[in-house]
């Protein structure tokens, strides 16, 4: 069973996160029923990855209302204003509560019911654009295939069977073989803690290894592509993703390996023309400085710590997103 | 000042050790008195470096038997064997001991002195071989040069100013600005535990970086060139080194910017024609799984945990040793 990021119960209006904070060590699902556990689940990475967090959001403002009684219109807008900033770069969760928002002004009546149906409408769309992702990148997962992955694009990134895992999941499904090799991404370790996890649940045959090991299995011919997720795509197809995406780029050019890219097609953002556009967050010296409280680097001693990197369109095979497979040159010319 | 990984007192033959278990977080010194002090500190890498440990030893017999008084051949020749096998791979261990049996069983009188005399013979020669690397390597590094190095070729490896890391202090030493940027090294971090704190002690600009960030800043153009170690070399150049030295290596060849290795003349193997004679030695999953007691992977989930890769001579610009720089096409043809 590939796991869920989180369950909605439609008719009790009930919201359980899987909490994401304690995987790969304990296994805990959480109800969330009010706008607080909402926002805190967001802010403490409960759950995580841009399409999960637009979903919760919308979902949780749905189950904590519902529990309050009659809504308030002012304290709707309140709640969806402070969601919206619970997380300050993935685009979905301003995008999500603006939808809402705007069912917030203009339902006359049964306003909890009018925005159940757009919270609704908000989850069903994202799992279908991870089965869109998966029925179309499917095919570029022959038989037997090794892919190597990088951070988490996967089930428990989405309310659905995830983005670079959908892949993956619709392959297996399809009675293919599929085994996967997960980087462990440094410095927050979403690719040993939750990817490897959920592969595993899932029943997908996983390995670990450090992000310093893929370029020598590509070497000794253990592996046969590359697929991973992003987190922007420019107009010329340049991509920002996960820190470590490059190298695994440049490493799968050098050995002649396909290397893939699956992500939502409102991860296209027309308006860069390529990946020199694309801002690079940089991110708290302590995330590589400590793991897991032990201090591993000396405290006076500078560290870099971009969140993401840019692939640059001439290193990438195919893009797959929902609405088909992309070949170079890419040429995404209007927002989707 | 270029911190030390021992301090021998001649006169008193005392040993004392950086206990480099405790970098970054504290800087203790340890006296070593006793064989068993000895081989523990060699068991728990309180020093570790291939060219440190056998120095260390070979100090350490001495100072343990000056306190015990009058040595006994049987008892040394024990302590030889005991020490020779507290670590399993670096040839320097066993290579050491066997230089102090050879004194055991040849010398006449004074016993001690003939002991302390060649283990203060390894000592030097470890130091005038770093110094070596450091004056031929030094050429390869332009004033203002960014250096990208990986895991600890430096003087907390050695008894003197290190291997990979000569170079740098030697430039450096001679005027010229030089800046190291210090991979981190996973699984075992020696690179921000060890490496960064090295070279801010001894006043060198250091900055950390995940290993997934090296090829990122290439891109970037922030480095001007790659310097590592090299645990051994075959005949035809190809090298093993700490596992991630590939990856740098394949990354450093697409930005057309050098890969320079420098190690000890004793580290080349010409009775190996190539890098896959070299054997890998595959450590514990555990060391991949756990990062300071945490656990960031699932325990059922396999892992690759190889100590080394190869990489193979065409990617490699230059090899530094104790004899001089050596460009390709490498043929060492004997032994050193």
């Amino acid at each position: 069973m590939i796991p869920r990021a989180l369950t909605w119960s439609s008719d009790a209006r009930r919201l359980r996160i899987l909490d994401q904070r304690l995987l790969p060590e304990r296994v805990v699902e959480r109800e969330l029923c009010t706008i607080d556990e909402v926002d805190e689940a967001l802010r403490t990475l409960a759950v995580r990855g841009a399409p999960a967090i637009g979903v919760a959001a919308a979902l949780g403002v749905i189950a904590a209302f519902a529990r309050a009684g009659v809504p308030d219109r002012a304290a709707l807008l309140a709640a969806l204003d402070r969601l919206a900033g619970a997380r300050p770069t993935a685009v979905n969760l301003p995008w999500a509560m603006a939808r809402l928002r705007r069912v917030v002004i203009v339902a006359e009546a049964n306003l909890l019911d009018a925005l159940a149906a757009e919270a609704e409408r908000i989850l069903a769309e994202d799992i279908a654009m991870c089965d869109a992702i998966g029925r179309h990148g499917q095919g570029l997962l022959p038989d037997g295939a090794r892919v190597l992955t990088h951070c988490n694009a996967g089930a428990l990134a989405t309310a659905g069977i995830g983005t670079a895992l959908a892949p993956v999941y619709t392959a297996s499904a399809a009675g293919r073989r599929v085994e996967v090799i997960a980087c462990e991404t440094r410095p927050l370790l979403q690719g040993s803690r939750i990817t490897a996890w959920e592969l595993s649940a899932a029943g997908i045959p996983v390995t670990v290894c450090t992000d310093s090991m893929a370029a020598a299995l590509m070497r000794e011919g253990r592996l046969d592509l590359v697929l991973v997720g992003a987190d922007r795509i420019a107009a010329n197809g340049d991509i920002a993703n996960k820190i470590g995406t490059y190298g695994h780029a440049v490493a799968a050019h050098h050995h002649g390996l396909p290397f893939y890219v699956a992500a939502p097609s409102s991860t296209i953002d027309a308006s860069l023309f390529g990946g020199a556009s694309i801002p690079i967050e940089r991110r708290d010296a302590d995330e590589v400085r400590r793991v897991g409280g032990q201090v591993v680097a000396p405290p006076d001693v500078p560290v870099e710590n971009p969140a993401f990197d840019i692939t640059p369109a001439s290193l990438i095979s195919a893009i797959v997103t929902d609405r088909g497979v992309f070949r170079p040159p890419y040429r995404f010319v209007e927002a989707p």
